[in-house]
């Protein structure tokens, strides 16, 4: 028998598997819901209900969308400059720096360790989209790690032999850092990608 | 213009009110709801949104209930002492160690700081209880801090009044604790709490 009656056991059980939250906090959490206004409670539920009703894939870039297409796609102001991410967080950050291209959200990385084939992310479908869309340049965004630098290698095979412009973003020294700190990998990069003033 | 469609936006919001849960952590479990299977994640929605109304404040005891009265109450094996507890998480505590009496949950403590007067707690409630209901003992079991012992000793002065037996659960060192390393208050009132052997 559960010490709580039985809705508060289930609802403890579902918040203890979304990440971050373990038993204590789910229990906090239920003790500040049961404590807080009605309404605000069903709100708060009813937007979890509705979540994966209302929101999409973009069907071209596959960011996160309310229509068929994601307001980026949607937005004819854009450039036609294609900068392909892991996941649709790192697409976020670039926003966040104004870039006014498009994007490829590839919802992972190639992975010889978690079994990702490149057909199980979307790179498949950004082959048929350079197909038919006129695109000036493609930005391979992937994280600089090894299985980023996996992928971006892989994309950028696929886009040499289309014959697509295409560039990795850069890596090096972030602004603020002191190369005191910075692991050599990183430095080593930085002064292997210098530029000339 | 949020980097999110609305209905994620709002969500984020939503759970950042939660406690523990600050703006990453909410961004991340909307990524993991996105991900989720869409029943599982309506299922949540659904627990969160019928809480308020299934859960239901034990009209005796104040413990959470699904009927008028909680499992602990309707429970006609549980013996007529009552354990004085300040919220239902103390209950539970109390329960695990198989305490076989009823309970009166306080919902909160007498405080001067935050303005918590004995009227804003269960405490006329408790007092009318007693009066109606046959009672062997009471236990405080208001938590050891300033305002826990305030709480305990306004009770107390209480029930002396009304002629009914009441003791204070003990402070002493914790099982499997080191003197070494245990508050000189805590040891202080664990030798004036000593027990004749």
């Amino acid at each position: 028998m559960g010490l709580y009656p039985e809705i508060i056991e289930k609802l403890i059980e579902k918040l203890k598997k979304l990440p971050g939250i373990g038993p204590k906090s789910a229990e906090r959490i239920v003790y500040y819901l049961i404590q807080s206004d009605e309404n605000e409670v069903i709100s708060l539920g009813e937007a979890i209900t509705s979540l994966k009703k209302q929101v999409k894939l973009c069907k071209k870039c596959f960011n996160f969308a309310e229509k068929d297409l994601c307001n980026i796609c949607l937005d004819e102001k854009r450039e036609s400059i294609i900068c392909i991410v892991e996941e649709v967080k790192d697409l976020i950050s670039i926003e966040k720096t104004n870039f006014k291209g498009r994007y490829h959200v590839l919802w992972g990385r190639i992975s010889m360790l978690d079994n990702v084939t490149p057909e199980q992310i979307k790179i498949p479908q950004l082959i048929e989209r350079i197909k038919n869309e006129k695109i000036e340049e493609i930005i391979i965004a992937t994280n600089p790690t090894v299985e980023g630098e996996n992928t971006a290698i892989y994309i950028s095979e696929i886009l040499k032999k289309m014959g697509i412009k295409h560039s990795r973003i850069a890596v090096g020294l972030p602004i603020g850092s002191e190369l005191e700190y910075i692991d050599s990998q990183t430095l080593k990069k930085a002064i292997e990608g210098r530029r000339e003033l």
